[in-house]
C-alpha cells in the first residue's frame, strides 16, 4: 500500500483543519495509507474536528515523526505551509524522504505568500499549490485535487 | 426525536469549524437530530471538513432558515458567536424559537469577548459558554460538554 505523510504546522488559518481532513479523505480514496504529523495545537483541532476518527486514523506528533524519519517510509509528502516554521519543516521532511511532494501554501498577505513559495522553490522540487486563502477553502481544494490528479497520471 | 439547530457565522477563528463538527457529533450522540444553519463561507469550510457527510447530515443557509423559522420546530438552539453579526443572528433566532439555548462565545480579544457576552446576557436567558479561544479548542469543548450535561440532567 502506498503511504502518504501530511504535515500540519500552527493552525492560524481557519481553512487549515478542514483542508487537512479533506486531504486525508482524498488521499485515502486514492489508495494511500495516510499519516498526519502535526504540532500539538494543530493536533487538538484535528481531534475535535473528527471526534470518531472517521477520516484521520493515524496521527503523530511532528517532532516524534521527524526523529524516526528515513527515506523510503513514505511515498508522498504533503505539507501545509502557512508560517516560516512550516517552510522549515517541509524542507527538512522533503530532504529526508526524497520522494514526490506537494506543498500547500496559503496566506492572506500576498507578500508573505510569495516569500513562502520562493523559499520552497529554492530548496525543493516539490509541486506547489498556493492560494491567498483564509476563509474560503475552495481555491486550495481545487488546486490540490488538480495536483494530485497530475501526480496519479 | 429532539431537534437541535446550530448557528454558524463568519468563520474567522480556526476553532469554529472543528468545534461545529464536534457539537454536531456530541448532540447526535445525545439523540438530537441536528441541523446546521450557516453563512455561505462557513458552509464551504464545513463541507471541506466533512466531505462524506459522516458527521453533518443537515445543512441549510442561515437566511433561508430564518425565513421559515417558527416557535416549536427546534428544541435546542446552539449559536457560535465570534462577531457582532453572530450576536444579532443568535438573539433573533432565540426570540423566534423561544427554547433552550446555548451561546458558544469565543474571541481572542478579552474586551470584545466581554462585549459579546454582555450583549447576549442583555437580550436572552441563554446559557453562555465562553473562552478566549482561538487555536486551542479544548476550553470551549470542555465548557460546551458541561453545559450540555447540565441541560440533560
Amino acid at each position: 500500500m502506498k503511504k502518504a505523510l501530511i504535515l500540519l504546522g500552527c493552525p492560524e488559518a481557519p481553512s487549515q483543519t478542514p483542508m487537512a481532513v479533506y486531504s486525508v479523505y482524498k488521499l485515502t480514496s486514492l489508495g494511500y495509507q495516510v499519516t498526519v504529523a502535526s504540532t500539538p495545537s494543530a493536533l487538538k483541532l484535528l481531534e475535535v474536528s473528527d471526534p470518531e476518527e472517521l477520516y484521520v486514523k493515524n496521527k503523530i506528533d511532528i517532532e516524534s515523526c521527524l526523529e524516526n524519519l528515513e527515506e523510503g517510509i513514505f511515498d508522498l509528502l504533503v505539507g501545509f505551509v502557512h508560517k516560516d516554521a512550516a517552510v522549515s519543516y517541509f524542507v527538512t521532511f522533503y530532504s529526508i524522504l526524497n520522494t514526490s511532494s506537494i506543498a500547500v501554501v496559503f496566506e492572506r498577505d500576498p507578500e508573505l505568500l510569495e516569500n513562502y513559495i520562493e523559499s520552497i522553490e529554492e530548496s525543493t522540487d516539490a509541486t506547489i499549490v498556493s492560494a491567498r486563502a483564509y476563509h474560503n477553502p475552495t481555491p486550495l481544494r481545487v488546486k490540490f485535487d488538480r495536483a494530485l490528479k497530475k501526480l496519479e497520471d
